[in-house]
Order: C-alpha cells, then sequence, then structure tokens
C-alpha cells in the first residue's frame, strides 16, 4: 500500500492508556472519566431498545435529538439551526470533524492549525490532500497571535480549525479572538471548523464563544460538538455538527456515504435525556469542583499549574524537577512513579517540547488523591 | 463549497422509505426488518452499559469481540485472521467500506465495481479521486463477465469490489467467478474489497464465498461485514474490516482519525452473544423461510420473480403488467397500491433499466401477506 499518513502511528493516547493498564498506574492520561454515566442515561437507552429502536435511524439524525439540539443552541447561543436542514448527528466527534474536512478541503487547499492540536486534525487533512499550515502557541497562556494568522493566510487558504475550550492547553476564546477571527475571514472563502466538544466544561463564570453567535463567522462555520465528554460516556460515540444549510448539505452528502447513520437506541436516550436542561447546565459546576480539587493538590508538588479556564484537562510545567523531554518524563512518571500523562509535545506536529504535561482531572477524588500522593514523591 | 459529490442527492433507501411513512405504505424499499432483534442481546447491551462499559473502546474493537469474529470466521472459511493485528470494528459496514476504499485509492486509481451497485461505493472512490469502472451486469442472471473485466484491467487499476450475496440482484458468487477472478488478479497490484454483509443469508444450502478462504485473494483484500442485517438490529451501526495486518495497519490509520473507536456497550454486547454460535447458525433457515413465503405469494401476482440465492432481497420483473420505467413504476406502486420498493436503476450509475424492482423481505409474515394481497391487484 501507498501509504497516505506513513508517519501515522498508534495515538498517544491509545499508547498512554495501554501503558497505565500494564503497569497498573492511575490513568490520568487520555480523557475520559473514571466514574460512570448516569443510570438515567442508561435507563433511557436501555428503553429505547426495549420500544425497538433497533433499525436505521434517518441519515442525518433522530429528528428529536436535532430538535433538542436546536432548543438547546438556541437557548445557550442566541442561535438558531434549523434540525431539518443545518443539523447533522454523527458517530462522534472525531467522524464530524473528518467529514467537515474531507467536504471542503481539496488536494493542495490550505488549513491553519494551531498547535497543540488534537490528533485527529492533521491527518484528515492530509488524507483529503490538503496541505496543514501550523501555527505554535506556547505556554504559559497559549495566546493565539491573530498578526501571524494573517501572515499565513493566502488566496490557498481554505480553512481554520478551532478549539475552545481547548485540548490540551485548557485556555478559551474571548471576544478579542473572536474580533481578529472576524476580521481575518471577512472578504475571504475561508471556511471555520470549530471544534467546541468541551463547550460545557468552563469555568468561573467564563461565557463559551461559540461560532454558531456571531453571524459572520457562523456563516462559514462547521460547529462540532458531541455527548461523549459532558454525558461521561466517551465510549457511545455520537456527536454533531452543526452548520448553515448550504454548507450542511454538501457534509451530508460525504456523511451519508461514509457512515450512512448513527446508533438509533443512543440517539433516542440522549434525546430523552437532553429534555432536562439541568444535565448540562450542572456541567460546568461539576467540573470545576474537580479542577479546583486537583489543582489545589498539585500545589503540594513540585509542578507548576499552568492557567486552566476551560476542558478536563490541567497542564503543568516541570522545569523545577528536570530538563528531561516531557515524553522521556512521562515514560518515567508512568513506569517509576504509576501515573500516567500526556507529553504535550504529542501535540505538536514538529514535536515542540515546552516540557509540559497534561493530566485529565475527570476523575473520582479518591483517584485524584492517589495521583497527588505519588506526583508529591516527583 | 466546491461540491465533491455534485450528483449526489439523498440515497433512494432514505426517499422510498420517508415515501412510504408519508402515504402509509408497506415498506419494501429500504433493507431492515420490521421485527426487532434479540431481548436477549438487548438485555446484553444493557448489562454491558450497567456494568460499566460507557468509555472508549480501544481503536481497533473491544477485543474480546475481535476474537469471537476470528473464532467464527476460522470456523466458517477455514481461514485465521489475528485479532490483534488483522480484524478492526468498525461503526457499520458503510463506515469499513468507504475507510476501505479512502485507505488504497489515490487521485486518479481505477476501481472497478458491478452494477447494479450498492450506492455507497461510487461516492467514496469519487471523494479519494479515483475513478470508477463500472461492469453493468444484467438480468436474469447478472453474471459477471470476466472476460469484460479482463479486458478492462489496466496498470491503473487498484481495486475491484465484490459484494456476495448481492444487493440488489440476490446473487451469489460460484467456484467459477473464484477461479476467474483469481487468474485476474495474480501477479497484479489490485486489492479487492468484498463487501459480505450478507455472509450468512444465503440460501438451498449452498456455501458462502468468502474471499478469507482463498490465499490468492485473502492477500489482498479488505472482507467487510456487519452486525446489523444478520441480527436485525440494523441501526446498532456496528461493523468490521478483516485483512492482512499489512493492509489492517494502513486501515487502521484512516480509521483512527476518521471515527477512533466505536460504541463500547455495543460491541460488549455482541461479543457475548456471538458466542452462542447458533444465533449465526441458524440465520440462512430463518431467511430461506421468509424468502420462500414471499416467492410462492408473488407467484400469485403477474410480477415475474428472478433468482434469489442470497441477501434478503427479491427482485422481479414486470414486463406483463407495464412498460413503465421502474423509478415511475415504483411511483406508482407506492402511492397507488401501497407498497413501497426500489427501482434498481437506482443502482446503475447511468440509471440503466432493465424494468425490475427489489423488495425486502426481512419482514413479518403478516406484512409479507399485506404486501402479496395489494401487489395481487396490479
Ligand atoms: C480520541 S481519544 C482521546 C480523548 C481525548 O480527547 C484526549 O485524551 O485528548
Ligand atoms: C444504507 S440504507 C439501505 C439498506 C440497504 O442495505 C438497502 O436497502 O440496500
Amino acid at each position: 500500500v501507498n501509504s497516505k499518513l506513513p508517519q501515522a502511528g498508534t495515538t498517544i493516547f491509545t499508547v498512554m492508556s495501554a501503558l497505565a493498564n500494564e503497569v497498573g498506574a492511575i490513568n490520568l492520561s487520555q480523557g475520559f472519566p473514571d466514574y460512570d454515566t448516569s443510570p438515567e442515561l442508561i435507563e433511557l437507552v436501555n428503553q429505547a431498545m426495549k420500544s425497538g429502536f433497533n433499525q436505521y435511524a434517518p441519515m442525518a439524525g433522530y429528528m428529536p435529538l436535532r430538535e433538542e439540539l436546536s432548543r438547546k443552541t438556541e437557548k445557550l447561543y442566541g442561535a438558531y439551526y434549523n434540525p431539518d436542514t443545518e443539523i447533522t448527528i454523527t458517530a462522534g466527534g472525531t467522524q464530524a470533524l473528518y467529514t467537515a474536512i474531507a467536504t471542503v478541503i481539496n488536494p493542495n487547499d490550505e488549513v491553519i492549525i494551531f498547535e497543540p492540536a488534537f490528533d485527529c486534525y492533521a491527518p484528515a487533512i492530509k488524507v483529503a490532500g490538503g496541505i496543514v499550515k501550523a501555527l505554535e502557541l506556547e505556554p504559559p497562556d497559549y495566546r493565539i497571535r491573530w498578526d501571524m494568522v494573517k501572515r499565513l493566510v493566502n488566496s490557498r487558504t481554505k480553512m481554520i480549525i478551532l478549539n475552545s475550550p481547548h485540548n490540551p492547553t485548557a485556555t478559551i476564546l474571548h471576544q478579542e479572538d473572536i474580533d481578529a477571527l472576524t476580521a481575518i475571514v471577512k472578504n475571504r472563502d475561508i471556511f471555520i471548523l470549530s471544534d467546541e466538544v468541551y463547550e460545557h466544561l468552563i469555568y468561573d463564570g467564563e461565557a463559551h464563544h461559540s461560532m454558531a453567535q456571531y453571524p459572520e463567522l457562523r456563516e462559514r462555520s462547521f460547529v462540532i460538538a458531541s455527548f461523549g465528554k459532558p454525558f461521561h460516556a466517551t465510549g457511545w460515540k455520537v456527536g454533531y455538527c452543526m452548520a448553515p444549510a448550504v454548507l450542511m448539505s454538501e457534509f451530508r452528502k460525504i456523511h451519508q456515504f461514509l457512515v450512512f447513520a448513527v446508533n438509533a437506541p443512543m440517539q433516542a436516550g440522549i434525546a430523552e435525556y437532553l429534555k432536562n436542561e439541568s444535565h448540562y447546565l450542572e456541567l460546568p459546576g461539576f467540573f470545576q469542583q474537580k479542577r479546583d480539587y486537583f489543582r489545589k493538590g498539585l500545589e503540594s508538588t513540585r509542578f507548576e499549574l499552568l492557567p486552566c479556564a476551560g476542558s478536563y484537562f490541567q497542564s503543568v510545567k516541570y522545569e523545577r524537577i528536570t530538563d528531561e523531554k516531557d515524553a522521556d518524563f512521562a515514560m518515567r512518571l508512568v513506569k517509576d512513579f504509576g501515573v500516567a500523562v500526556i507529553p504535550v509535545s504529542a501535540f505538536y506536529g514538529r514535536g515542540t517540547d515546552h516540557h509540559v504535561l497534561r493530566f485529565c482531572f475527570a476523575k473520582r477524588q479518591e483517584t485524584l488523591d492517589n495521583a497527588v500522593e505519588r506526583l508529591i514523591k516527583v
């Protein structure tokens, strides 16, 4: 085979989770909770199966789920998406991201991404024949230098990929970012792919800036989110994409032949669960408590906390401990200290190493306690 | 957007099912059963959820499920696939097909398909930049003319897509097809994509010829199947791909960034269900009874039965009734006679019309009775 992704290995998430299992380490690497999804939600899916939701869902998704999403988006962001023509349910956030990229990227189109970046963006661009233009962000604040973005943009620029709250850096976009982005894309044929899977995991009373909210951005945006992270069910793989009808109709042409439809009983169960809005309104508080608890714990260690405005990740610097590469140090942490983490260099295409590690704090208090106890010894 | 699939509309399956619902017709169009999946299987999924299988499954799939598939394939076809390196679970058969095509097809590669063909092959090829070389098969026997295939093959031929049992024609490959195919691909760099989602729906004691069985074919084949059709749960969207490790490693590079992983509790439930081999060994008998029943019913109508060796579709000619186009006649059938069917011209890229309609007989006896009662009036 003439490999389309000659460089691609197994993702760092899979590698680290496997290693954590192998050595019996506390796994704060891959992003998933160690507590379970709600029994109420499980029972809703069970009821959906029992009442016969076991055959093909509609290609674009189970309509009551699309309707709930439309309502939620209007309520939270004041933005209306027509469930019939502007919302499609996908087999998780990753499938939505891949499909949006496959929909608009042609050979030699350039796509601007910000690194550290979630690991599926670049390969999806490459498979479509596109060219990744990565702008590297730096700790501690990982601010997007919009003047640099402006310099990267040219007539071949087809898309900009954003992710707020951001994995792995836990930063969020602010109004000044929105303004700068708007100025750049205005009067240009540039699409925006907005990965908002952590939309509900945002802290300290800050507002999520969704691309849905800003007409000049929304008209060119694929807004993507999923239910795995907010509803503690990362293994269910149900996500969605919202976009203006003219974009969505092209997205669906790919989606229809890529996966055709998405698990029916899961969609029906989630649709019912979404009706109770406290199920998502309570999320910032739930996760902020974990963030605060974990940060407090880490204060007793020699790791240096970076800011965490959203997502369920906490990054740290470790210069006071060692000057090892983050990938090497991460190996040592899992093997010698029994805590699995993600080296943030893995999120840079060129492996840029700022000596930063990422912890997932979507864990039980007891797990966080045990991890901190081990990390104190480092 | 610069559409990659300018011609693509909503699939005929979606259109016809929607129309059937709208006019209250008996829906024998889209391929799905009107009886439910087994309560035992539903309960196994429920138990998987309740016992905490709600976070990410491994990228390549839940290992016990891969192991069951390996065992089943060895038992049925005498072919061993290593569950670690040669089997990957996908979000349905369609995702597996799309991913295999995306893995090997580069711009201007030619892919041979046989029409009538399932509707996702050609678009997936086109999105990858490949060129569809369609060979049209003709009723009543829809035999593959291997001499014609041989003439189509050239240095740009990258893949041949096979589908046995075949949708929509209900034909199956025989040993002479296997031999002819083997002679053609020998000493050539041609991959085979083998859509075997109807492997268990095969009648009259005939054997399924899987690409897995023939070493010279297997070494170049992506063998694809799914659980939706055999287990009466088309809405669950769990399928798989089996291929030699060297092909599978490339398949997984795409899969990993296209969907990452597949619904965990569904995989766990299906793995458990597969342990009882009667759950798939009983399928030919179960479906043959429906085929025979429906065929007998149709004998009282003016439709002319075409052979049905496998799949859950029965095709008919209707020259004794009308010389209308099949698409027009299908519209009239659903609207005036209350039976939704699929016009087989929809499976030909050029819309070739042999005046053939496809019925899905995966329906309750009562549904088949009611449909026949209406069809007698035609
Ligand atoms: C797709 S697996 C990884 C889950 C995740 O989002 C992360 O750990 O960053
Ligand atoms: C993918 S929807 C159609 C189901 C099916 O296989 C068919 O009707 O041919």
